[in-house]
């Protein structure tokens, strides 16, 4: 750090990725990407001359993305917003709509909202997720400040019901409330529809996961007209031309091959139940998920130690010391084979502790 | 505009990009993109392998990318920063060190500069540019404040040599100068060697000129290894993996063709030396330029109606609407046969003008 580092930066946390080590090739259930290339429509959608044309700077408005995508959602362009991934809607979010009143959102959430919400000096209060990791919803109601929810959440990997997103909403109509869909596609009950009844309602989200395109950044959102000029006005106070040429073309393909990537959620939910059955049969707590991933604890053996095992054996989890859930992993649903290799991996920790 | 927006987020002035019109296909002379393609292997350095590796992250560390950068160089991999475009890499700037001392900057120059401050709360204020549009170094000696000068400077074209700079630098060092190298590769004398020197210079570039690469979003910056630390960490709170898996690809194999580029830009500064001539045998005021683009007036034409009358012709050229340079147009260096058209199409507007 240098001595001109603005104060507030420098008491800002900054977020931390999953690690993406380069020793060994591991199996990466760590950052809950999909096991599944994108569609092969979408792997032939980058011609000779969309590279050429790189000398030329991208559409700022996205005029053809934003139009696909509201004609596969059944909304307006004008209720759709597009970035550079989802985390940068968020951030402008936070910029946008947390400072007046402050933000809050739960204790055990994505951790990337407290970073968004000191960069931006929003004060913010975290609300403890109940005992059994839910979110409370009445914990949220009337709250008179910038609310952010990750539904379902995670790593938790629990959603909330459609109904108590509306009371939310309903009840903060002075305030923006940002819900965070990163992992819908995979169980949760989308709100985006509220867009239309409440103009406070901002809606997240990416093409990071069910999409097959963590490495294309590409995030959208819906919100009224009026939200929507929001951030596009952070947008082109910040970087206008800030998706590239190619992730558009990426993501026009990848609107116009939607079925392939229902499919993929589909086998993706299916092996999901699979492994927590396997993870349960060995004794673990599951926690339900709408996503895709699993949170998972063991009364047998430390998540840390777990993590750690599993890392030793080419298998990379995510764990997180935060007090409250140190003893869980949050493990990404890989393909079949995949997580036939991590089910083998954790039977054989587990007897090797127990020896 | 909502109800919701941050006060200071409703009096930003957004910044407005060149336009981008689709009624009919425009020669290109209005947002300083190259000409020419990206180098014949940067053409094909992306992989099937890399669209199908596009479901994982891309490196939050760009370590490849830098490495590259650094020796291309010749400076340390830990002095190079990399970001999705060099707005992105000023906007962190003015965030990270404007807002304790406030923020100087020319007042005519890149038009993004107070965009930023205002977005970010940083008090500024803008030098005026002496009576021939050049910058005095003097008025930037000594003035505790965080500096921004673009060298060569836009839209003028005109550019400061190093000593001048480093006087800017070494007169100032409790607080960052940012220099602006986006157009050197065509003329300037670069400074990012006294980054070695002098721990409060940042310099920042760009492959959207002089690398053929605009649409593929790719910054880069040069500085003391803390600085650079500083703008990671506002990398890593707003949005860690914001270069594409592509663009790092593409940012790699335009490093390693780095001869292809030198060549170009030699063609590009030829181009211009040609068109400058001819401006001025039409009776045009050209200013000198380092850059790849002309900023040019004529007595016989206001700026404004030149701009049009070119548009009606098929051929875009930037006008600003500011007062002191109101009668200019900027005037991107396209091809050999692009600028026979654009000077065919000046001799004809300026004789029906005279008819």
């Amino acid at each position: 750090m240098s001595k001109f580092l603005d104060k507030r930066l420098q008491e800002t946390d900054a977020y931390t990725p999953g690690e993406q080590p380069r020793d060994i090739q591991y199996i990466k259930l760590n950052t809950n990407e999909s096991p599944y290339p994108p569609a092969p429509r979408v792997l032939k959608a980058v011609s000779a001359e969309d590279i050429a044309n790189l000398r030329l700077y991208s559409d700022p408005t996205c005029k053809v993305l934003k139009e696909k995508l509201a004609g596969l959602y059944g909304v307006k362009p004008q209720n759709v917003f597009v970035s550079n991934g989802s985390d940068d809607i968020l951030n402008f979010a936070f910029l946008a709509f947390g400072r007046e009143n402050g933000a809050v959102f739960p204790d055990i959430t994505y951790g990337f909202y407290s970073v968004f919400a000191q960069l931006h000096g929003v004060e913010y209060t975290e609300i403890p997720l109940k005992e059994d990791f839910t979110v409370d919803y009445k914990d949220y109601l009337g709250i008179n400040k910038f609310i952010a929810i990750a539904n379902p959440n995670a790593p938790t990997g629990l959603s909330l019901p459609l109904w108590q997103i509306e009371e939310i909403v309903k009840s903060n109509p002075e305030n923006v409330v940002l819900i965070d869909e990163a992992y819908v596609d995979f169980g949760g009950e989308s709100c985006y529809r509220l867009t239309e009844k409440y103009d406070n309602l901002l809606v997240v989200r990416t093409f990071s996961k069910s999409r097959c395109l963590a490495g294309g950044r590409l995030g959208y959102a819906f919100g009224c007209k009026e939200l929507i000029e929001d951030i596009e006005k952070i947008k082109y106070s910040t970087n206008p031309y800030n998706i590239n040429r190619l992730t558009l073309t990426l993501g026009e393909a990848t609107v116009d091959n939607d079925s392939y990537y229902q499919q993929k959620c589909s086998e993706i939910i299916q092996t999901r139940k699979a492994v927590k059955e396997s993870l349960e049969n060995e004794g673990f707590t599951v926690l339900n998920s709408d996503t895709n991933f699993l949170f998972a604890k063991s009364d047998d053996i430390s998540g840390e130690t777990l993590y750690l095992e599993l890392k030793k054996r080419g298998i990379l989890v995510r764990h997180f010391g935060n007090e409250r859930i140190k003893d869980f992993n949050r493990i990404t649903i890989g393909t079949p084979q995949e997580m036939d290799c991590f089910i083998k991996a954790v039977k054989e920790i587990l007897s090797g502790g127990k020896q």
